[in-house]
């Protein structure tokens, strides 16, 4: 039976993953938002002040909570309203996938609040509207991994089909976010329209080993596919200390790295915890050499997307 | 114990699968060359007149299977010469890896004559010598599945990173050969050098789809990846009926449909044999209404490459 309030814990996330740019993406344990929403007798939608990090708007239509909610309630021709409470755990701009979490959340919750109208496929969908509000483009690479849970792939958007890929026990994931400002907007529009063909099919050979490697579980084809030779070039130069940071990764164990998302934020791919452990503090050293503020996430990759709390 | 005589079926493949272009590969079972390596006295490397379809040059440097053997008597320094026979089964220029059967099979059958000093690994880039000498570029989407059998992603070229996919139980090929003339070369040079990243997205999307759905045995996936927006919009345009082909044979039960190698042969995956035989024939009919000779196969996806008859 629906309730009348539910509470949410929203993961961050990883899109892109290196050679999966705009295709592939994965929960995280460790980070995430909370949201909790609330009937209310008067229709609509309201934002309650937002609690944590960041400063985002509470106007229902500026905030990706306020634009999910509204298109779910339109939807289903609901006649009551929602009040939306948002914890982020997420900063803004992280390149964690924070208003996926936020938007994700709102989501998965509101379906739970008004009885679970909606498919696991149709929330990432409404999830995509306050993606679309973010960052102007309706990606599915972080709300998808964030709903779903596990190691994601968004093989076409039209229509939208989305692939669960299984995860290795023992992947695990460290993350950097490195605390500077860095736009997704910015970020994005930095990147090249075209690419060489030759290129584009060293990706497509990394992303059929990623995939194989995730398969097999074979950790070392994972690493080995783990390189973008596309956007990273690119966006690695609004990253400051990105190649140390990188190669203190790997050479503290890391499979592999990439950027997460639009950057600033730095994974690792690593074959248990120790290893996800030794990565994030040695990719914290660099951090700290060159005296950047930042903050480390040593995470299984999560197996559960959104869930009741 | 090395023997005097070997004689070694290889088989034809499809290469490029669609979204997977230079990346993925698979040999089928209907169709391929013998290759009968013998040692001589004299030292050398010696082709006998060529049987079977096509015109061959028997100058070893101007034969795939000639310039393979003389990198390997070369590379181990054997103090005997081989003549080889080859008996084409595939016609060169029709898209089914004949140049990489013939090269295969000499790599595999010389090997064998010499007592096996090679790996598997290495009898594929001693393959892509006789790649290069056919196409001017020493691939290995065909030369790779011809030898290892199965279905075959490569990852990477520098260094060589080749991957076997597992193969769906039911997962069977039609193929047809459209006895129209078409040089790689040309096939080759008529493709754009830079591609949409937008397009390139979608491929990439495409082919970690492909890759799951090969693993999960999830035909629908399987159908629905087979997409190429980069190659097959320009290549197709060389192959008369094209796109009344690709159509008949998926509305006759085929899961997808792509361009094998540089064409013009066409593939169609199917669930099952009867689907495949039916594609097949739905193929035939149309080459039928547009006077086109041609021939066609239906096939499982070779879970053996290269063997010794």
């Amino acid at each position: 039976m629906a309730q009348d309030r539910i509470r949410v814990f929203a993961p961050a996330s990883v899109a892109n993953v290196s050679c999966g740019f705009d295709v592939l993406g994965f929960p995280i344990e460790s980070t995430g938002d909370t949201i909790e929403v609330s009937k209310t007798e008067e229709k609509g939608v309201f934002i309650e002040p937002i609690t944590g990090i960041g400063e985002l708007s509470t106007n229902p239509d500026k905030n990706v909570c306020g634009v999910v909610a509204k298109a779910m309630l339109k939807e289903t021709n609901t006649q009551y309203g929602v009040s939306i409470k948002l914890t982020k755990g997420i900063s803004p701009g992280s390149g964690l996938g924070s208003s996926a979490a936020s938007s994700a959340g709102a989501a998965y919750a509101i379906n739970k609040l008004i009885g679970e109208p909606f498919t696991e496929m149709q929330l990432v969908e409404f999830a995509m509207l306050g993606e679309a509000l973010a960052s102007g483009t309706p990606h599915a690479d972080n709300v998808a991994p964030t709903i779903l849970g596990g190691f994601v792939a968004i093989r076409s958007y039209g229509p939208l089909d989305i692939i669960k890929i299984p995860v290795p026990e023992h992947l695990y994931v460290a993350v950097i976010h490195p605390k500077i400002e860095l736009r997704t907007e910015l970020s994005r529009n930095i990147l090249k329209k075209q690419v060489d063909l030759k290129t584009a099919i060293k990706q497509w050979g990394n992303i059929a080993g990623l995939i194989s490697g995730l398969y097999e579980q074979n950790y070392e084809l994972i690493g080995r596919s783990l390189n973008d030779y596309i956007i990273e070039p690119v966006r690695s130069l609004l990253i400051p200390g990105f190649n140390e940071i990188t190669t203190a990764a790997k050479q503290a164990g890391g499979l592999g790295t990439g950027i997460s998302g639009s950057g600033p934020s730095i994974f690792a791919l690593c074959k248990g915890e120790e290893n996800a452990v030794k990565a994030s503090e040695a990719m914290a050293r660099i951090a700290e050499e060159i005296k950047i503020p930042h903050e480390t996430y040593v995470s299984t990759i999560a197996k559960q997307g959104c869930r009741i709390i």
